[in-house]
């Protein structure tokens, strides 16, 4: 069986006119002679309606029951779906997580997918159905309703197509795919028509909100071949890949940036084994994520400055945390808020020698000073101060050709 | 085991604010040291919308889908009782009908209660939970999820109480009970404390709208006490129980009167074997309640007038139907659109002489003409103008003392 999972997304079923838009695209992949396997997510807003709900009854409100309350958002959409396929002529049902069932493991409200039981949906397939599974939740082995944490729906996709050899998931969203670099801060921003699971890794992790990183990372490890389009217009979005698929004709795939970042420096740090970590533990214990790192070597072999990077809504908990901190004994601390974390991704760069001197010159060239730099086999990031983000991506989607 | 269900109807658990007035009067049970097995419609409201949603999908949507689609309401308004129980420091947890399983039998939309497995449920009591179990639904034979049509949650709760050999099975709305006559007709109108199976039906059917008649045949066939109260002022409801069970010291135990209601008479039919069905069996296809029915014998034993009422929307279909049957032979069809049924209902008029007198007397001192009669065991109706209605009401209250 040929069988491709299609994935709509909550804006993609939000309102009764799109979930008609949503049965046309379907029946045209029926038409192309597919099976087909139809993941739904809540309507849009639907989720967020029944969270406000659980509010109200308890602060504290029980993990397993805010599975069951908001699992029914999906339990809505895919029966609105099945029903219309119905209206259309088309054999389709609903299926829920304990129909088939889909197990999962974990905590409540951050389980993941175990096991799914390919016996009914298989017979429904050959027997020519469309089955419309609810996404983002499952069953775990005590028989109590679970959702899925992070990944939510993409990563009932993902699991579905893993276990029934998908030849393609196809994750339609609100989005065209995934760009060059941010559309809306740069114009000539172009979509990728294929990306690798790597360099799609280092975009969604940077700011590029099409998916989420453990469900590419899923996607990744079970060499499920994604694409990401939007169920409003029909243009071919980006395909996600295995790095071999890919001929690759440009060093550079995309360019990122972040927004919210703040820099904190500690100056002239006593430079001995464990002061990194004596300063990160509290940091991550309170839930602080702290992002770009560097440390330089000291130049008296004492003291060293050591600069990193958190997001600025936690930068007053940093300081505090910081300062508090017996510890770690430093000279000075210094913050900057309006900083910016652009990053050139391409699995190209590996055996292209000279990008990161390409980079720094384009840069340059424009006058924007770097603050920090770091690197990895795909990825160059360099913090920049806030104002400078937008020349610095117009330098450097120039400089890499991404324009055309 | 003590057990009692208590079921709670969407006006009950309308808002969060009324689910946690909820969650305190299952605690005061839970303090009297009843098993409790809670039972939870829909917050008022959400199945309506999500019919509306499906009338938009379709105008023929799929029965089996509609009942995932409904089924959604009451999965959400357990979550948030036991998710509020467990705030409050009471174990609970949801059950959907999959999880004890409940199974139904007959067509989606209208199934019917078949089997509930006590296993789970059981061990669940024993342990100390309180299960909220989600009305109005089942899983049918094919492990689809169903709908239950007529009597929904009501239902559930009667078939809970009768598997688990409940005390008491309470039924929790937005009125104290059943009353005398209608409250708002009335103002006289007194609750009543106690009443029969048999009583309550003829109530229900004739328009106290607290129950629906299958719920209350099916608590009767399988002689379940039932109280009906409401979950917003704490005073004692209606008991409706055996006949047996029952001290009665009043003839009538209530009134009730229709809305709504129109009158056709066929004048003159021939009075021939199968007259009536030949005129009945169309307006049956059309589904087309006929309610009162009266035929006198035939003076001159050829002809006889045929009384029958109808609802007055179903007015302009039945006139069409019966003009257009050619079978029926008739001199003359008259109508009367604005006529009501007053009926007094009392398990104690079986052996108390001379009630239908003192009705008929009550309403000829208030110069009411009866324009038709009809009897049953424990009923006494008659038609009157539509004019009449609160007048008739007040009379009759007085008549049979239910003042007092």
């Amino acid at each position: 069986m040929k069988i491709v999972v299609l994935k709509f997304g909550g804006t993609s079923v939000g309102t009764i006119d799109k979930i008609k838009k949503v049965a046309k695209i379907i029946r045209e992949y029926k038409k192309k002679k597919f099976k087909i396997i139809v993941v739904s997510s809540a309507m849009s807003g639907v989720t967020n309606s029944l969270i406000k709900k659980s509010n109200y009854i308890s602060e504290n409100f029980s993990d397993s029951e805010y599975d069951v309350l908001v699992s029914s958002g999906e339990q809505v959409a895919c029966s609105l779906i099945a029903a219309r396929l119905i209206h259309m002529g088309i054999r389709s049902r609903s299926w829920l997580s304990w129909q088939i069932p889909i197990t999962t493991i974990g905590p409540h409200k951050n389980s993941k997918i175990d096991q799914i039981n390919k016996i009914k949906i298989t017979k429904y397939l050959k027997e020519g159905g469309i089955p419309v599974v609810a996404g983002f939740q499952g069953i775990n082995y005590n028989e109590r309703v679970s959702t899925i944490g992070r990944g939510g729906s993409d990563a009932t996709a993902i699991m579905l197509a893993r276990f029934f050899k998908a030849e393609r998931c196809i994750i339609y969203t609100d989005v065209e795919g995934v760009y060059t670099t941010d559309p809306n801060k740069l114009n000539k921003a172009k979509k990728i028509k294929v990306i690798s699971y790597e360099e799609m890794l280092e975009m969604s992790s940077l700011g590029a909100k099409v998916m989420q990183p453990v469900s590419i990372q899923d996607a990744r490890l079970n060499r499920i071949n994604i694409e990401v389009k939007s169920s409003f217009v029909n243009k071919p979005g980006t395909l996600i890949t295995k790095k071999s698929n890919i001929g690759y004709n440009k060093i550079i795939t995309g360019i990122s940036s972040t927004q919210n970042d703040s820099k904190v420096t500690l100056v002239g740090v006593k430079d001995k084994p464990g002061v990194a970590a004596s300063i990160f533990k509290p940091l991550s214990e309170n839930s602080i994520n702290v992002d770009m790192v560097v440390q330089n070597i000291s130049a008296n072999g004492k003291e060293t400055d050591l600069t990193f990077t958190v997001k600025t809504e936690d930068l007053n908990k940093t300081k505090k945390i910081i300062k508090n901190n017996r510890i770690i004994n430093f000279r000075k601390i210094l913050f900057e808020k309006e900083v910016s974390k652009i990053s050139i991704i391409g699995v190209g760069m590996v055996t292209t020698p000279g990008v990161t001197f390409r980079m720094f010159q384009a840069l340059a060239n424009k006058k924007i000073n770097i603050q920090v730099i770091s690197t990895s086999e795909i990825k160059i990031s360099v913090l920049v101060d806030k104002k400078n983000v937008n020349k610095a991506l117009t330098a450097l989607h120039r400089e890499f050709k991404l324009d055309k």
